[in-house]
């Protein structure tokens, strides 16, 4: 179905769906793409992407040590192994079966000595991507521009205390939306590693903010301008690389929407890991997003919750898997949003066929999460759990409560003429046994 | 000057200032109210509070262990310890000097068997006092209802599951405005400790938020309809006892006020191991808070940074008090708000005579701290070195950016004509140096 | 079977084995005593354990707020109340099917004006425990005196600052080996809350040190001469109350045991929840104290991991769950030990009924723990994973290195000699993804 | 004094003393080397290293960026590249006048293509620094080998899954002997930043801890061999890179050195950032050692307490550097050790100058901690008050206690015979204002 000839993975075959009882490592046990689970197909409800940083381009190196990863386009460099990567990636994509990936500008071709040379091969590696989808399924999700890498963006991007990089960065992001149009994103990310602050002692909080703020709506202004409407997302972290990120977790990146007007023009792209290094569980930032109306993709991963860096581990967690689907099956799904495996594999798991195993790993996961996420809706059952709990807001004083149409009078006199208050209990210990069982009895579903 | 006649303290002198060279324990070597810093008094500037519940109420007990604190109230019981702890307040409260006192409804009156009784029990020792203010110079800083000890706010109050505990809680609120209003309280402030989750398994979490801005919306009116103006203080905290407090901090705070139309109405109390508890320093919260107008009043304490709880301690960090009364001295002061010792002796400090220690500590930890910021923002220290930090900002390109006069097409034409960005150096280390010697050159000042 | 009469728990039926298809919430899913899971049965591969103070004595207070537990011998007090307690305790523990319980000194018996007073009231209680336990088969996994609550345990016991209180704390331990003998108790536990330091500024760590090694010393020698042979237990705990408690965790009190020649007494009784605060997972600590022969009994809960204090939840997570129940099994069990919850209901769980609900959950975790584990053990599952990874240590210079034959002249030869190191993948991404599918398969165990 | 003719910082001086009110950035305002205290000059006392990785060779980058750092010998690489970085080295160490310096062998020389390539280039290098220590004051504090940065060392070095990179390893520490033995080391350190596992779920720990306790024999032995003696040092740390680091921190490797009876060939070299990233402070990792007779030597930095990984910073908070260097007087000073700046300069400060500033605040921080310190042990402050917390181990029952002339028969006896037992307050608040008064004298000292 794709032009690809060329085998990277050549010992590797496509993915196919095998059910619970294969052994075959390179078979999925549960992602079933053309299974309907809730009244779409599992590819529709997943919305699966690869993440060309993670999986094409990261070599395993961490702070203390050089990368291990061994890949195919190792002894290749420059725009040659650029296109290489390309080649590999469209293969790697389809045996995957992910209907999605997504980049960073830096990622798919390298930078040149001037802004114009990068924009160059950028528009090489473009236009090769771009025919590549020709004869492929694969769509991009989103892309984006890296503004974090380069030793220019030191002291931020759209927050940095100098304006030539802040107008560096404008550049970019105004290409990043041009690449994004030639090839058909639905969205466009904004992830501020460095929009953020090394140390407050040097730091002028409110230009930067503002600055960040005026950055955000003249982007919006160029989209519109080239007539390219992506979903404009936003993916919070609270610190690292920076000391203290701005876009810190989804309330705070609420907060500086509202703040400066920008609250119509996006949404969040959550990431698992960054919820936990924030203080919350994945399935809050889900949550906080999805109750606002802004919950518009996910970065599927997961961190250590003993380590205090992001980790970007592939998610395995079934119990987060589960409930990350519950809130996206409430959402409606993710529109145009996906499930971006931001995620990369350990620097012990170096060889190629990690790669692999590590989709698989992740994407049976999230096969299982919307299986059992879905049986649970399907019954009722945190809904049942949720309207018992709240029932004394459905009449009387509860119900004026949630109505607007009661004071302090009122509720006053209300309490005053209150004996001891009948609580229902909480009941978790019950309600994770129970979340357990049907964990168990996906095989059944 | 006070009509206190009872010595519940009489081993302790009144604690005058004496001196950096002092030895004296019961004497301020840095706090001299009448002494003019930064064109007012260190009284005017400090805005001193003792905290009630921990000074008059709290007894040592912690989830391991019961109370050890010995207190010369020890003795009584409900109304009589009440009144000695009253008559205790004030005579303490004189002695180390602070202008100002806080309190929660419960930590002054004892709860009855109904909520009539309660009311009934605080208004005696409101009256009394407020007799008491009559010949004191002190004043409340604020007061508040804890809506978290007693078992019914299990699962919330503004944010309870049951609509009868956010009708008694509205009562309590009512009260605590008219308290305030009869005790000529400058603010009024929310902490809301159970107003979060103990678990999302159960929760519903967008009732739970719209729920608590009603009963916000519904104590400004009742506030203005008794023609009582305090200032609304929002304290966040992240965690604990929640799991997950809905006030994380100052960010999630602004969002949930920009959400719901409150933002006019509050200003933030921020506390230092809150801050810390949230993943800031508790100069980020300040500045955060500042730079958008919304810092109303200071809990001045600290944490540990390498436990996980809400430690309380009383503020001996001269770098933590130094940057915070720079973000106050930025601020133009606090206005209505104040420095209030929400803090506690630790658990092995359990003689009354350490109440003395601690908040001599306190008090002089945050002189010192305003002699230096102050020194600091005689020399333009800071703003010379982000002045210069963001010189590019000033003219040509930058001073575009910042007056919102260009767009993408013409940063990214400024972009393309760039060579190398030449940037200045961020200097932190030698900046912490300054720091330092700052500090250390305290005594001459 | 029991003497057991009365009924506090009268809704509740004894909890029976139903099998995982059942949606009785008083039933066991997994939990089937008699069945033979690894050679043994369920019942004595998991030796469970009730905890008598989180089951009978703790109410739900937290540090924000007083307790909200409903328990039928609410309305009791001093020596009535206790007598309660241990009927009720019977009646639990039975209609659990927990072979074992697990309690402080003052969990059982109010302490008195006067440690003569206390220990008759221990001496009624343990009688009448010992009466109860002739007609039922629950036996005592441990008993340990409670040296943290009283305030006279503010700076330790066997580590207090002051001689009087380590002369009580002997007292207190020297009675609860003679109540572990009475009673027939297979182990006796030290757990140090408050054998830490709140500041190290006013702290002589050696002292503490040395008088904890004595104290030891003294308990093993009377234990000796009473003829009394529980297994020692230590339980590791890294903070909270102390700011440092001195058995940090495994390797801290190995470190301890060896220094003072206390290594050949003791064992650990590992907690989950403290391993993670001490941040190692479970499975670390108990693998630490299995290769050194010191896997003793397991206290079994979970924490929260974004959570900075113990929470000490019943455990439901099954990974957690799985990974202990390996160590255990590779262990040859767990011998005199057992798997006792330390774990209490949360404060919104506030019924009877909950007590039974979390720990169906609890014991079902294990269950399936247990029956995965034992599963990938007889598939060689995690043996043949290691194996493979360090056969290079089966022969030549490997094996050499293994037998100590080898020295770094040879070492170095060998090395130059060497060309590129070849490396076999790590693929944790895969394993994790193995672990899920036996997890998901354990219905059909 | 020294060959350095080149000049690499040519814009700045020698680093002189100017006292305390100098504003020469490029002056010492504490850090006075002939100058007197405690007996010793403070060159004696402090034992400055200059870090040779952090300062000649690494480059500002982080896991989301390059390097930023400019440096004069940028334009250079190989072994060019590494002979300027020895001049430039000579020249900066002349320059901020620290007695000392470290290296790992990478730091120095580039790897070969083989083994022996690298030593060659190493021989090539260690003799060209020998050269120039023979006219300059400078001497080795340590040297050590890097055997974490090389993908060969992916799942350590001696404790890898490999055997030959064991030997690997065993040759790279043979020839770090060699090396130190031929520069006169005083110290020879192990950090094992590999040496523990990326997940507990492949790997066999307890051959791993076999294995390294074998290593450690072997590097003993080989040490002998040579007629080299160094002090061999542990660097523990908790975790990063690896998800668990064996020598967590000082408690755990002792417990190592215990049980592989190796513990009077290692003392410890404690790295603050190190220290608390286990969950310590500084200084309770210095007092563990101290009181066991280990501490060695200090790598002299401070982390972020907000920041979950290991940030390296140059050491300027006074507190920290005050009670580490009342241990390090307590401990009759670091003997062969020395306090060495593991720190580096922030990304953001990529200046070459900014070496400077940095070194003059790491060594004016810890000029000041040794003066306060000082003055605090001359003046008996921590001393006394201990004495008489403990006071009640003096005499009496308590004398018996530290004696171990008692038991739990007679302390029982005595404990019978207690009334309320009567305490003395801790008053840790009114020492740490105590604290604060002695830090802010300093410059009286
Ligand atoms: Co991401
Ligand atoms: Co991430
Ligand atoms: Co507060
Ligand atoms: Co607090
Ligand atoms: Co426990
Ligand atoms: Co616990
Ligand atoms: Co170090
Ligand atoms: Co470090």
């Amino acid at each position: 179905m794709t032009k690809t000839t060329t085998t990277y993975f050549k010992d590797v075959p496509t993915i196919q769906y095998e059910g619970a009882a294969s052994t075959n490592p390179y078979a999925f046990k549960y992602y079933n793409p053309d299974e309907v689970v809730g009244g779409k197909t599992m590819a529709e409800q997943l919305r699966f992407s690869v993440a060309y940083w993670h999986t094409l381009t990261q070599d395993g190196a961490d702070p203390f040590g050089a990368g291990t990863a061994k890949r195919p386009w190792d002894h290749l460099s420059g725009m040659d192994q650029a296109k290489a990567r390309v080649e590999a990636a469209f293969e790697f994509i389809d045996k995957v079966q992910a209907p999605f990936f997504c980049f960073h500008d830096i990622d798919i071709a390298p930078e040149g000595s001037t802004l114009a040379e990068t924009n160059k091969n950028l528009d090489v590696i473009v236009a090769m991507i771009k025919d590549y989808m020709q004869t492929s399924n694969v769509k991009l999700l989103w892309n984006t521009a890296n503004m974090f890498t380069h030793p220019r963006f030191v002291s931020g991007a759209g927050t940095s205390s100098n304006a030539n990089v802040y107008a560096y960065a404008a550049a970019k992001v105004k290409k990043g939306l041009e690449v994004g149009k030639e090839l058909g994103a639905e969205n466009y990310v904004f992830w501020g590693g460095r929009e953020g602050y090394e140390s407050l002692l040097n730091t002028d909080l409110k230009l930067e903010l503002d600055n960040l703020a005026r950055f955000y709506h003249m982007a919006i202004a160029y989209s519109k301008e080239i007539n390219f409407n992506p979903q404009f997302l936003i993916e919070p972290k609270p610190k690292e690389p920076s000391t203290h990120q701005y876009d810190f977790d989804v309330a705070t990146a609420t907060a500086f929407l509202h703040q400066y007007d920008l609250q119509d023009h996006f949404k969040f792209n959550i990431e698992a890991n960054h919820a936990t290094l924030a203080g919350h569980t994945f399935e809050h930032e889900l949550r906080t997003a999805r109750i606002q109306g802004m919950l518009g993709s996910v970065d599927a991963n997961q961190g250590d919750p003993l380590l205090g860096w992001d980790t970007d581990e592939f998610p395995t967690d079934l119990y987060s898997a589960t409930l990350a689907m519950y809130e996206i099956l409430k959402n409606g799904g993710l529109g145009k949003g996906g499930l971006n495996f931001d995620a990369k594999v350990r620097r012990g798991s170096f060889d190629p066929e990690d790669l692999f195993h590590s989709h698989i790993a992740g994407m049976d996961s999230f096969a299982i999460g919307l299986k059992v996420a879905n049986k649970m809706i399907e019954d009722n059952f945190f809904e049942s759990i949720v309207g018992k709990r709240y029932e004394t807001f459905q009449e009387g004083i509860g119900k004026k409560i949630v109505e607007g149409k009661t004071d302090f009078h009122e509720l006053e006199k209300h309490a005053l003429g209150l004996g001891e208050i009948d609580h229902a209990s909480g009941q978790v210990e019950k309600i994770k046994a129970q979340l357990n069982n049907y964990l168990l009895r996906v095989n059944q579903l």
